[in-house]
């Protein structure tokens, strides 16, 4: 695989250097003894090399990216990790888990992870609510999980996280507390149901070198409002995705570009005094509901392909 | 300018995931007030997605590229650059000068400027002695200054600077001593000539994540032996280069690439008690000495193109 770079403009003494150095740079590691580590070495080195030449970059140029990402390294530490938000902002996150999660079937697609899960988050019985006490309106969620073959999955486990109404995750709330967060089973014909608060929308941390970078490119901090799941079952592909709210807004700026089009769902409002489904008393509070039903794919389906 | 991933293995679906995501991303950079940095921005998705799709990246390797990242922002301080030395032992450090310094007919080639330069070094005059108490063989160095119509540059400033015979520049040292540095004047010929050290080779810092890379991929961390030369006339482009040392095995695995065959010398070996050019009494010692003949491009060389 070669790279053609956009040399057009320079002599062919000039990019015959150029080329020279490319090959003596691949050369080098002539002696790595991981085939694999070889193969990500010398890829990165010509899309290094090629995103160089392209640009024609200039000397001060090249030091201001050896500043940003000196600033990048400062700032992150045990609680702040600027390299994932930088990768996530640069969309690299998420096309890596595109590339681990292969289109298979009607498999449910994934999206990015995230930095808020937490281990161990308290068990609910189905209909329970993961809330606790996050502020936020009630949102009842709904589905089923099947497999591709349209098979009920009973006894999956579906992890669910979320931001409260204020944008914050528990883990921000600087105490113990744990909200937002549980998990829960499906049942024997796959169905689940759960109440939540309806999910809104927050900024990924932006006082940093990411953050500036945002702002000089014209773009939001802002993610889409959502709800993360993680669902795992035996011999199936464990799922890491959101869903969306049809309507929010930033649908089409969400600064991690988690969203597709497949996770965006209703969340529809329901007027103050609506009856609930399992008659939980709000108290005369606005509530809203969504149906999420989701397909896993075989846990080997990376191997096989798309599945045809 | 569109760059093919490789993911003929992957399916269609698989595919226009991975284009979409791209394009989306791409168009985040959409209100970038600064032309050149949206241009950058593109590159930079460009090749970095592309670099993921090649090699179709693990989520495991990910981490440890974030890892890796992390440990190279953490080791950066005010004294250690870790992420240059990472750009220089990818080449990519060299590929910014070849870029900056393109080639114009004889003009002497560049090459990368290095951690230890510092300004303000002594001033020598003409055949004066650039070691200092530097540790070293003696070595005479002359040769001219001209630019590319043949004309003698008189008063050219010439800084040279170079590591001792144990490897160390004066910055090194742990005291206030400057050693291997100074700067002179080419004469009214063009003609400089001063006494140094024979260069002798030394490793970069290898006891950091850039020494692992190098330590996992089979490269040494030794530059080849190498005396660093700035030089600088008005209307003339700065040339920022190295001389090396014709015979030193390590010219082909310099671990920062900037070894070019045109910068390559003889450093002619002279017996004990040999005659010097300027008299000096070397009481007996062994020395060596080189030309190294300078050619400087015009100022504007880059907007000009390759001269012809």
């Amino acid at each position: 695989m070669s790279i053609p770079a956009d040399t057009a403009a320079v002599s062919d003494e000039q990019q015959a250097r150029e080329d020279e150095l490319v090959r003596r740079v691949l050369d080098s590691f002539a002696d790595t003894a991981d085939p694999r580590l070889q193969q990500i070495m010398h890829a990165a080195v010509r899309h290094l090399h090629a995103f160089l030449r392209d640009v024609r970059l200039t000397e001060r140029e090249w030091k201001q990216g050896i500043d940003f990402l000196t600033a990048v390294g400062h700032i992150t530490d045990d609680r702040r990790q600027e390299f994932i938000l930088l990768s996530d902002t640069l969309g690299a996150s998420m096309q890596t888990i595109a590339i681990n999660n292969e289109a298979y079937a009607d498999a449910t697609e994934a999206t990015v992870f995230g930095p808020f899960f937490v281990e161990d988050a308290p068990h609910v019985e189905l209909g329970g609510d993961i809330a606790g006490d996050a502020p936020g309106q009630p949102c009842w969620v709904e589905g089923t999980v099947r497999d591709t073959e349209g098979n009920a999955v009973a006894d999956a486990r579906i992890e669910v996280w979320e931001a409260d109404e204020d944008g914050f995750y528990d883990v921000q709330y600087g105490d113990d507390r744990v909200a937002g967060r549980a998990h829960l089973f499906s049942d024997r014909d796959g169905s689940f149901r759960f109440w939540a608060v309806t999910p809104t929308p927050y900024p990924i941390p932006h006082d940093g070198p990411v953050g500036a970078m945002l702002a000089a490119t014209g773009r939001s901090p802002m993610r889409a409002s959502h709800l993360h799941f993680m669902v795992s079952a035996p011999g199936l592909r464990t799922l890491v995705t959101h869903i969306f709210v049809r309507g929010d807004e930033l649908l089409s700026s969400d600064s991690v570009f988690g969203v597709k089009d497949s996770l965006v769902k209703d969340f529809v409002e329901q007027p103050s005094g609506a009856p609930t489904p399992d008659g939980r008393d709000l108290t005369g509070a606005t509530w809203s509901r969504t149906r999420f039903d989701i397909v896993l794919a075989p846990a080997d389906a990376h191997e096989t392909g798309d599945g045809t």
